[in-house]
């Protein structure tokens, strides 16, 4: 028999969980998606069926609200790191753990002041609207020799500036027809992981809240030629004003906004009416690393 | 031929426009998708294939956007009724247009306080996020008898109450397996749409924000029984407060929340552990009319 | 208190089941997706939250599994059929009973010839590839009074014709900007429902199989000079050879599929090279009747 | 300044491209998903802004169609090396080339038979339908140092066995509650890349289709004690079938269908009524290497 078995992992995955903080009467939410991949010592079941070493995927679910309940959640990235050590500490045959998380935030709905009369203070308590376009994620793998790397990111984040970005100057091939541009509208949906140099930080929400913000921050102050020049902004930002992130992975989708030509009907558009195209669309990937660090979060 | 046209109508649909207003440094935006459908003397096209009565779609299309640089777009439901009464008004062979949008909403990026000797006060006037999972629709139908029809709406709210919901005391059949609660999640995703009783409201946006303000606070002030009740909540307290809405459709998916099984594993749930169903759900759909008033939005 | 409640419905949505017939080596399966709506003496649990005549949803998913093991699913519109005529005949609290249901189709894994030798003639029996974009519905309204409607439809069925179809001398406003066209692709998303006339089909299979077909006939052979004469030969083909069905709704997106540009590149483009685009799109919607019959597909 | 660039890549993702070979009045059609990304020296306009060494996504854009016209699609992976050959021989600061390609199937709408008499011979040859929820994907790397890597694959090909497998004798913790079953559906929705070993293989169709039948038939002739098991045959079945592929990857979604308890209503169920789940789900993910190869396809 020619193959062999190379690479394999499993778990389960997108494993949908809402905690509830009842502490007190104003009730605290978090709400994740987790997905678990473990690997290991499983070569048996590959090859003969034999599953005495397989930890049941449902198993794993079991383990994802069990531990939840036991420690509540208190971060994303927490979460991830007790249930990445709890794998691979407790279950012999398990040598690595990687937990995906994704994160959907709520609002408090507010009560409005000119019917309070009508509303008790406490009753607001424990009632959510969901906000955002944005999830935010989290990655860590676990293995006992090298310890947790914790990746954390946002997805979905639709950002634009309406202007402030040119494009000219680019090369000309014989394929080459796009005209060149002093006034355009920018826009992407912001993919970005970033890689944390430590797993013990105190505060994971702040330091999301707070990359969040010097992403938009760079986004939005960048006069921009490129938006390659933008990504490059936003992750030397990161690099820049958290010591803990030694590397920033973006993924910017060039939301095409074209000027739709008006001549015809006797306008001029002046960038005021555009029409969004879905596809297809510019890519624009890349990586910023802290100076002497290694990449370590994988190229697509 | 046994066979006869009886209702028909086309149009463009999803015409995606970002209209910019730069009258100021501090651009607005609006973000629409805009579907036209046109009904009137278009037999031929059907039955012979004559296109002279056939305004093109393209041209519906060209003129969402030349209508956009024209007149601006103030509100959702003012273009809505612009774009329908151009069509109706200005080409002959159309008796009736009906207008479909989908509004996006997108917040300013804020400044950071802390940084502002870096930002210029004017730079972030024309730097956005977009906001919310939440969409706001309108619906215009409009022909030259009855004059026009709006139906504002919302789309994929997600609302969620922590406590203060029970189900028990329902009717048992054979199938009936399941327990009462004295205590549960409750929470759905609103779809709504509400019928105004006049076509010229001095500011739409208000209205939009108020009915949406009625519907939430119905929502999380609601001791609620069933989610029938909460539905009839929600929409009475718009018939209640909006004297300018006679009907309000909604359509309330139940986003089952259950609570785990943590007994095998040694320990009580009380209520904090949820596992978030996507399929099957609970739907409960309802119309709340003002008393007199007849029902004219559709049933599905 | 203005408000009023007018029609309502409930039940439960996208109840995913599937059925094997296991009684010969031959496996046979039905994959099915059933939503459920009751209407009925309902106003105490949205005005009171007084539970007691509200059959829970649960157990109407309950009864979706349980009905299907005791009767087995003949077909789908036989087993919607059978679902409404049960909630209406053996709840006393509701009155008509509306059945949605999706069908998923699954083939057989061919077992190859020339490996015939490993494989055993039994073995095969059980193997199974999801086939199609393309997906089956119908919908049973049943009523006591009325008794039953019967809606069978398709839809995601995509189809294109790359040539015999022209677009040409249609209406001209000062927004058309469209060329002419002689030749161009003509393809489309079909989404078709159909009325029975009766509920009593001997074969719902093949009804449904001989309307798909003459769906697909009338398409590929009509010579298009629009889009709505295409949807006209559809309808009538199918009133024309089905003496059970007396009315047919069709909704067609027109796909548009644009010839690039290649003067400069210095190409002449000869129809070959087409950029298939996403939205906006054309939006064809039409019914055709049985002459005499009364229109009851609602128009969306 | 403590940020440096590392990888970056751009391009233009999702160029949808349908291409007709018209030689004949039987018409070809092939319908393509293409994306772009191109890396070299591209720091100037990361770090300044200077785009001279930009190509636009516009111009690969305007590539793919004006190749496709000059040269016709032969196959996904000859369009593909096409693409990846160009940009890096033909533009100076294009180091490497990354071509991903989806493949939508159509098939031609059958004549039928009976009604042959109105239907022309050739009426016929230009019309398709869309066939298969599968799609096929290829991804070419190509850089002038190290030459092509040609990977191909299939994805959202979703089987099933009725019978034939088993899950039992698995490890068991504290959280393991799941039962042992003798007898279950087993069903996935494949993904699969497989690498080829050489550039030049003379008819790509006929390979994929000769992998994709060997995928079809070890699923469903492996008697199955875990999904894992499965996973392992189809990979090696790949393997030990065609010498020109060195490394297959799986990724295999364990859709799980959970038998129905149908016992509260005085039913045994006998494996005849499944609730097909969509979240949470097992995910079974593995390499499967010619012995003596490398691995290359990159774990996710």
């Amino acid at each position: 028999m020619p193959a062999i078995l190379g690479q394999n992992q499993y778990g389960k995955a997108e494993v949908r969980i809402v905690r509830l903080d009842r502490a007190t009467p104003t009730h605290r939410v978090k709400d994740l998606n987790v997905s678990v991949a473990l690997r290991g010592d499983l070569a048996d079941t590959h090859l003969t069926g034999d599953n005495s070493k397989v930890l049941t995927t449902d198993a794993t679910k079991n383990t994802v609200y069990a531990l939840a309940k036991k420690h509540g959640i208190d971060s994303t990235e927490a979460f991830g790191l007790l249930l990445a050590r709890h794998f691979v500490d407790d279950v012999p045959q398990v040598r690595e753990a990687r937990i995906r998380l994704e994160e959907y935030h709520w609002d408090r709905i507010p009560r409005n002041a000119s019917r309070s009369r009508f509303v008790g203070a406490d009753e607001i308590a424990h009632s959510f609207v969901r906000n955002g376009t944005e999830t935010r994620t989290a990655q860590i793998t676990y293995n006992a020799e090298q310890g947790a790397e914790v990746l954390s990111g946002i997805q979905d984040l639709v950002v634009m500036n309406s202007t402030d970005s040119e494009f000219w100057g680019f090369y000309r091939d014989e394929y080459t027809t796009l005209k060149e541009t002093r006034d355009r509208i920018l826009a992407t949906q912001v993919t970005a992981r970033w890689r944390h140099n430590r797993d013990d930080l105190a505060d994971w929400d702040r330091a999301y809240a707070d990359t969040r913000r010097h992403l938009l921050e760079a986004f939005s102050e960048t006069y921009s030629y490129a938006l390659q020049q933008t990504l490059y902004q936003m992750g030397a930002r990161v690099i820049e004003h958290r010591p803990d992130i030694d590397e920033v992975r973006l993924s910017l989708p060039n939301k095409h906004h074209f000027e739709v030509d008006l001549e015809p009907f006797g306008m001029k558009n002046g960038n005021e009416v555009f029409y969004a195209a879905d596809r297809p669309y510019g890519l624009i990937e890349g990586t910023i690393l802290r100076d002497g660090a290694e990449p370590r979060i994988p190229v697509d």
